[in-house]
């Protein structure tokens, strides 16, 4: 019966859509329903996320709140699509993100809204970037994911979507994220060494862009310490550092921004994914207000006015209101690290290497293809996971900020399970 | 009263938004709710809506059948965000597009979600055509408009928009559009010039990319017989045709494609705006199946799976079962342009030239200024007007297609008025 | 006998040397004396040559006054190799130029040395020319010859030298030179309107870089009036000129500069081929002073001081101290012009064109490959000749501007015998 | 007396040569003679040569016999400038440098004539490689110097010198030298990460471009293990290895080529500077046979055929029919290493750090400007001495090969004095 169901649906995306859709080849089969922590498939079958859009469903998929301010506005026939004109639903969220996040974190920005993706926001802080400075080159990171544009794609490590450009992708210099030649080398000062060097080949840059914890790159996490080194290298370079929190940010690291326990300031700083609050596009460009030179429309976008979100993302923000979000992203976030310690530790022929930080961690396997395995045996099990890194190495943990004890546990004893299968055939 | 609601509110965005913020400016007041061709602002005031977001609310505000969809759908815990998993939401628009849109048109494309915006579309779209041909080049026209990240914004005329890349823009080349040396030029004769001469400096492109009617660049309309020997031309020269339909598309000039009255049938058509019915943020790309080498994941974005978006766009689409709205839009687009031709002839002080086909036309004025006043006159007396053209000299008017004929004679009228106030001016 | 001398050494070329050569294959000799403008080979065949290095030897093969002054110097034990180190040699040229050419012209330039080739020579224009205007593009011309490395490329119009690149040639863009759609087209007014619209896609360049006629692109020529508005052009737009005279300076059109019977005072010039007046390399670039805002070093090269190239570029300017040299171009170009005229007429189905300036003329062939087989077989006769043009359509007329009538008349009557036997197989 | 002589010349350089000029003004007089080492000024003052042309002098100024055949050829009106036409002159060179230089040291590579500088050879190198493997990226190291036009340029480390492009630098990524982390870090390593990191942001390049010793980036040598290890990365990454020999070759470092001694065999080589023997403009390229793809005429310049140096060339490789030259240099390279080591021994407060291989030598001071003013007082003592390195921190040591005992004696006498009273103000 359910075959039946299933198999018809599967083969419309095959003849219609283009041959570039990738995850409904790891999830093969077509969704309909979803609440919170749990997906639900046109045959009835329930799954446990821990995938959650990417980043793009902290607050877990609709999101009853959310969902309630939604229909009252709908049913209000609110404005929409508003493009950058002033509406009541983006005075709302204007107000809320400056006494929610801005105020009692002591952050002085002015919020831009460059279109409602994470690429669009990375577009608009680099072209900000390079107009203030005058310079061309961007400085990016070994394992950088930054989007798909061709703007954000040529601070984009990652070769196989690098080459999709069809063009060179150029303005961008590449450095070693923390870590990337092991502890013991400090990239700090391989950076450093360039920047000052005056025959190093490499231009002073407009600004560094960094991932405080790389998702699509690995899950490799920054020390805060470096964080504030490398904070540090930009202030004393007449260079800006801008942040993409589109996918560590809106408290998936367990504060809302990444950085916050680094003690920095960005001077620009990326928002998507999450903002929206319900996985309705949304993105903000957050500027230090004397790099706010933008002349009107300079940067635009047709759905920079996507006032749903704006509205769900204003409810979105009554979560950092107190600490009781944090306190559980904290307390799950250490649950997983503990779980997957041993994990890695019971089957030593997996070679896994725990990392992350709050709900973004991941267990980098060092057998060839072994986290893509893992991922599809957890699907066929009940269970949403996926994979990040060059080599797709790293099986990732990133359920919504919002799973209960229950649904994290069981989530993890799934995949306890896979790991186990696929261990034993290991040997 | 109205200025205690109205005045504090305006402030928040200066406060708090990017000095980038534009139309805002121009309709300074707070939106709150809208209905078809109704906007309502803070204080009470209705305008009527000329404007239609840029092109993306076709069908007007608040659809009220798209809105009950929409409604019943969250209520049913429907998936919202999906990447680009397989829903039943998504199913059900890919089967409605090519059952109500390619089938009945004799059209067999490969559909693409490339991320929710037009510029997502254009990046993927130029990505392919470099891709598949591997050249580098793409051939634009003089008063193009494709977007602001940088893969479209280098083939986007502009130089204000240009200038703000803060980088050279490149592999891109500018030709003529239709009738820009005047009707007695054909610059189809001027491009194959520089493409067959093997010292032009003019590599061959990959694609050639336009808008049949440049929104944008000042409603300038292209001739279906250009259209035609363009198509031609790139057949007989290997390159690929890129039809952008962002602005020009679902409807706005009568047909669903802007191409279909020309007999064309171009290799990649980009569509955003009103695809997603309701305004809310969607794209997709059709790309002829023999194009479509496209490897799993080459192109991605987290918003590529707006479900919401694609709930509406499925009912959207039941607008083109039957011939109705074209029709209703033939008849609205042949009142305005007869309304448009009266007042220019009945003001020649303004020197208006008259362009556009169906609901996507405009006036262009031959006195420096004149458009922007006409249209902030036409703010105050509750009409949304805008400009375009590479001066602003274009007054658009684009109302919702759905809108009444009460309302467009209505719209008309207040312009007429304002017309006349700043041609008394003149005098 | 005269083949046992000549294969062999033939042969040693297409052993060791690259494949890129070419006018070896054209003139497949081997060459071993000259005198003015007479070529000797291995065989002892005399040939006239009408070529004169493509430029480079204006004053004929080893020029006896300059010979004598270089032994002199040799003998002397006078530097030869200097960097930008101060020389008796480099000061003597100086003194000699600015006596000789600048000021009798009433031209105030700085002279810089920038490596001992054209294309040196232009890359130090165009690298001046960004840094003053703080521009990346430069506006070159359809057809236009710069030079081989990867700046001056970039202007250079023909394909197959530019796909020689391996990268994208870039900041550059292409414009139509003086007649490029014909007389009745006024491509200043088509340069005009791409500067001046707001959304051409163009920037505005830093400079203007042309030719006053395209040697390599198939001698074109431009009007005086043309080059006049080019330069009113620039002005009004701040934009500058250069004029690359690499080929047709030096006297090759008549006058010492290409430009000076239109009048104009462009703000970079550069010179190359026959400055160094005895076929050794050297160039020059004149600056407008106020324009000279080099850092010391800036551009640099290891040959830009080769004194024996200053040696006998000072005795050359002997030759422009009276009008006799100028006097003598001007009417062995009446001759050729007369002659090439009568011979296109007379043979009407080789669809001769006839076009140049001074003793840089050359005769467009309307027939496919006829101008390469005219020029074989003037080889055989004991002419040389090279082809010009896109497609190698035009054969050139370039003999040293020292040839005497008889030389003249000799050469010129070959290509007549060449012309008519090539007729008539066409009949 | 001098004072009078000088005087009036020099200034005739300020007046009319652009600023851009720069030894001129390190060394302020004008030369007018020179022989072997020795170089004369216009006021009889004799200077010992320890820059010889920065490398162009390896045989001396005005060398005896090379004077007589270049005499013989002019007297004999031999061909002076033949484009890529054969001659007598460069049939001669060709064989030779088969004979003596490619045949016994079992090379075989097609000579290529780009031009007659060491920019033009860049050039074609890097077009070539980028044609051979379908690629755009070169990869380059940190204080790589090869040449200033734009292609040589991007690849070319010093941020002076790309500054002064006035466009971006592209298509190059910089690694580090061997030693640039220290001796401890091996940069080999760093390398092959960046390679076989699938997101470290860098293309596989066509080709790396090295120079064995690095001149003007401050004499840094590259160990030949170092450079085994380069060759090897080469081949298993399928890149292509361009050694850059302009000035490290022709005998500098002892062997006839710099990479000798590593027994490497680099896919393409730059020779320019005393190729020529003479100081005569002159570069060559040397290609592996299975690389020369090139199409005729593909790359070209009007200077690759001159001829004069073609003549001093052939005669320079005499020099290299025994060994005499190589243990010559071998032999004052070890004295002046030796007197070098003693020197910064002898002066802690300089903190020399003596560079080099042959006669090819440096002592890197750590006080900053301290190698400026030793070179400064050395010309007012009569020796010519330059700097180089990123912050001109590293006196330089490059006599002509065919100095003598007594010469080189007296030159490094003058040198200790120099350093001696610096050192001593330096207390």
């Amino acid at each position: 019966m359910r075959e039946l169901l299933d198999k018809p649906n599967i083969s419309i995306f095959e003849e219609l859509e283009s041959e570039v859709r990738s995850y409904c080849r790891s999830f093969p089969t077509v969704f309909t329903q979803a609440e919170n922590y749990k997906l639900r498939d046109v045959a009835g079958k329930e799954y446990i996320d821990f995938f959650a859009g990417a980043g793009a469903l902290n607050y877990g998929h609709n999101n009853p709140k959310m969902k309630e301010k939604l229909i009252d506005y709908m049913m209000n026939n609110g404005i929409t699509h508003s493009l950058d004109m002033a509406t009541s639903a983006k005075a709302e969220f204007l107000k809320k993100f400056n006494q929610v996040i801005l105020k009692p974190r002591g952050l002085d920005y002015k919020i831009m809204f460059p279109g409602p993706t994470g690429t669009n926001s990375v577009e608009s802080a680099l072209k900000l970037a390079r107009k203030v400075k005058g310079r061309e080159t961007i400085m990016s990171f070994t394992n950088a994911f930054h989007g798909m544009s061709l703007g954000s794609l040529a601070v984009t490590g990652n070769k196989f979507k690098r080459e999709g450009a069809g063009v060179p992708l150029q303005h961008s210099v590449f450095v070693p994220f923390d870590k990337y030649y092991g502890e013991e080398v400090d990239t700090v000062e391989v950076i450093a060494k360039i920047l000052d060097d005056q025959s190093s080949g490499v231009s002073i840059p407009a600004a560094i862009i960094l991932e405080t914890v790389q998702g699509e790159g690995g899950i490799n996490v920054a020390r805060y310490e470096w964080l504030r080194r490398i904070a540090e290298l930009c202030k004393s370079r007449d260079i800006l550092l801008i942040v993409d929190d589109v996918q560590a940010g809106c408290g998936r690291t367990g504060t809302f921004f990444s950085f916050e326990k680094a003690g920095i300031v960005p001077d620009i700083v990326c928002l998507s994914k999450s903002i929206g609050g319900y996985g309705l596009p949304m993105a903000i460009t957050l500027i230090r207000p004397y790099l706010d030179i933008w002349k009107p429309g300079e940067h635009n976008g047709t759905f920079r006015g996507n006032n749903m979100a704006f509205v769900a993302a204003a409810e979105a923000l009554s979560y950092w209101e107190n600490d009781e979000l944090y306190n559980h992203v904290e307390k799950n976030g250490q649950t997983v690290r503990l779980f997957l310690d041993k994990l890695a530790e019971k089957y030593p022929n997996m070679k896994g290497q725990v990392r992350g930080r709050g709900l973004m961690q991941g267990i980098a396997f060092g057998v060839e293809g072994l986290a893509d395995k893992v991922c599809r045996i957890a699907f066929e099990r009940g269970l949403i996971m996926e994979t990040a890194g060059a080599d797709n190495e790293v099986a990732k943990i990133m359920p919504p900020l919002t799973i209960d004890h229950e649904g994290l546990v069981k989530g993890l004893n799934i995949l306890a399970d896979c790991v186990k299968a696929c261990s034993k055939e290991l040997n």
